[in-house]
């Protein structure tokens, strides 16, 4: 069974631009704190596995679509979901709705796992593959 | 009586640096954030404020004490407090503490009123005085 | 022919975290960055676009792909070209290479051209599709 | 005698907020950034001490004064000079100049010297207290 991982935000100053909306690279700075709560909540939060050299996870690839403006002040609600579990990389899906549940926007990062003394791609952790498993998409 | 308004939030990937600990304009980031929420909770929202024209509090000064690191995954108590209301301007100060209750930083930050259509400094109205003397620092 | 826009940059301390390597998010701040370097030297400063109300071009899409870690202190050269020149959007692509010319990263965006009065899509001005036709990459 | 190092910018659209105008935190980056390039250009390359373990100079005060708005697309002269050298911190401050020469902001920051060892503060090593010297205020 397919769970979901949601978290809200509110659009701040400082996430928008002299065009009065969100600027672009903000968003995923937002994906991205949305990812490590998934990763805490499922008991990898990453600054453990970065500080204790246990597995890096590094993006190697984002994209993302822009639908609709954010605005300062507007409430955005995250949805975060797993795409996909490979044998060395997972990808994450998150899209951001309005409250009027309108989706404003869609992003995408796939990390890869590496061995943190060698820097070689080695695979994922079972039970990080495990616990991740409850987030995935099924269609 | 005065109240404060307090926050958390755990420094994230985003908030850190090589040096392992959190870049220092982040943290002011994080307390614009935090005035922010406190502005909507007392009912000046600060993007009704920009949007409608009705005021500007563009800040004039800040500063900052660090005086602990703050590391990634740790989670930082901000609390704010009103330090000074003036005439034509408003003083800011938050408190970073570690869960542990130590002091990691403090930051403060001055907001002068501005009357949007001239540019020119105006009295900060009686409803937003009387709404914010409520979190003002009483010794 | 095709020209190439050119720009450097170093990594500081601010594009990195603890992880030790340039934040995903900032790579695209870069971009933005050049983009607006460009689109000024071509006669069409983005804050002069905005300001004036005359066109939008807000970003509708961008991907990026990380080949190799940026690390502080590395001194990246961006590689600029229009991917593509739409009837009403265009794309831009980056190259981010190493000092030894191997890539590091390689990022597009996609701008959309909105009139800002009706808010909705409009044909690129000829002078524009003209000034950025110089960059357009042909194989 | 006094020297001054001095470092342009200009104010790009991920620097501005929906007010319009540069967003406070990140007059900050623009500082760190100049600083930067100023250890740099010494022989002190941040990334190298900070690589090195051979010192840390975290950042443990900063302040800020903001004069007048900076808007996307303003072009502004930063000049950095040492203020203090203290035995174990040091003291940096920069101007922010408009292209008309006004003064539109003025940062300092205070830098204390660590043994990235033992985390306790120690003397600033002789060749880059004399390499600072240069860029003392002299009055």
């Amino acid at each position: 069974m397919s769970q979901t991982f949601s978290r809200e935000f509110r659009v701040t100053l400082h996430d928008t631009d002299a065009a009065g909306v969100l600027f672009s690279s903000h968003l995923l700075r937002h994906a991205h704190d949305a990812w490590e709560e998934l990763m805490a909540e499922i008991g990898f939060p990453l600054h453990q596995l970065i500080h204790s050299a246990a597995l890096h996870l590094p993006l190697v690839h984002l994209e993302a679509d822009y639908h609709l403006p954010m605005r300062h002040g507007d409430l955005l609600r995250m949805l975060l979901r797993v795409k996909r579990i490979g044998n060395q990389s997972l990808t994450i899906e998150v899209d951001f709705f309005h409250q009027d549940g309108t989706l404003a926007a869609h992003a995408e990062t796939v990390h890869v796992a590496l061995n943190p003394s060698s820097g070689s791609p080695c695979p994922l952790p079972a039970p990080l593959r495990q616990a991740l498993s409850h987030y995935r998409i099924t269609l």
